[in-house]
């Protein structure tokens, strides 16, 4: 496969962020059989302003059709390519507690060409057992699993206490893309990526539309104290 | 409590987006003791352009104080009180396998204010089982619960075929807030809110710029398809 142009071209952060968004609406379109969309119709359903998406899209060299818009499949399938997600990404996940077990099950992972590959726990009544087809391993092994397996995503489903370790083991194996879900910063060497989630993101803004509506109809459930 | 004025300004979806990832990197800088905060080194903190930040922050009443930044906690606590943190938001889990689980006992939810207070499942073998001190219940007890609690957010941790189910009833009970982790679009009444969280978003992101980093270096641990 030969380096793909639109890869190289400066793509900000935050039209990155906002690529996986588009790619799950104009799959959920071409679910329901819509072939064709407009960049207004494509930005309401994002939630995005149109001026805006008309800027990412630019980015990845798609301009649309102007009064038709674009074809839902071909934006796909460029956005895919962008975010390099025709290409197969083997993924380990440490930390088999519950967690780790739904990750490992996650379906959204497999269909997007995140692979998990590998599973780690040190804990012996975990090791052994089989999740989604793959046996969790213990911790020890990594450095010879990512070898074999060409592990290119670490993901840290472990408590905050254990997450700094398995940072530095991960970028120690050759690991280059981390997905923190721990409660806690790691610091790793600057070649390696680290990506943090915190699962009360989204809980966030939901607080604060329902805090919004609340000044509005001070009948809802939300109680202040 | 009276109407908070900053929450009635008009805050665009964006920035309310970023505000999550603001208190984070704020609450960070005040575990290490940091008071002062320029608005340069909080915008490298967080990721984002120094002028976004102040657009952002100048959205919320904080200029900041010129030479000197922004008092870190003062600032994360308005930063709280827009995204009503300061409040009490009992959250309501429906499906405990794995990913509920997860949830039901993910410390970064009680500190910002969401207090899980009822978990449900029709799985007989999980019902009556204890997680973080709350019991699980049969789906059915949903409607008296909301009421009794004053459930204000609903999480859906279910597989995907059910989560429609679920959104409905949740919708009926009078829940104005959705948090959908189940891999499928749900269909509920406009005044309702559902955001979707989509746990491959994190890892497109992260394979977006291995890939560019591929290309500089080809010997990452990805693998061509």
């Amino acid at each position: 496969m030969s380096a793909d142009p639109i890869s190289r071209r400066d793509v900000s952060d935050a039209t990155v962020a906002r690529l996986p968004e588009y790619l799950r609406t104009l799959s959920r379109l071409a679910e329901r059989g819509v072939s064709c969309v407009s960049s207004a119709e494509l930005a309401s359903a994002v939630g995005v302003r149109s001026a805006q998406l008309r800027k990412d899209l630019s980015r990845l060299g798609s301009y649309g059709v102007r009064g038709v818009g674009y074809e839902v499949e071909t934006l796909a399938v460029e956005i895919s390519r962008v975010l390099g997600l025709t290409r197969d990404w083997p993924v380990a996940v440490v930390g088999m507690g519950n967690l780790g077990h739904a990750l490992a099950s996650y379906p959204g992972f497999a269909t997007k060409g995140f692979r998990v590959v590998a599973l780690f726990d040190d804990d012996p009544g975990l090791v052994g057992e089989q999740v989604g087809g793959v046996v969790i391993r213990p911790f020890a092994e990594l450095p010879a699993r990512v070898r074999s397996d060409r592990i290119a995503i670490g993901v840290i489903a472990t408590p905050a206490a254990a997450a700094q370790a398995v940072g530095e083991a991960l970028a120690a194996a050759g690991v280059r893309s981390i997905l923190n879900f721990a409660p806690a910063s790691i610091a790793v060497p600057a070649a390696v990526d680290v990506r943090r989630v915190d699962l009360s993101t989204e809980l966030q803004i939901l607080a604060f539309h329902a805090q919004r509506r609340t000044y509005a109809a001070p009948l809802s459930g939300a109680v202040a104290r």
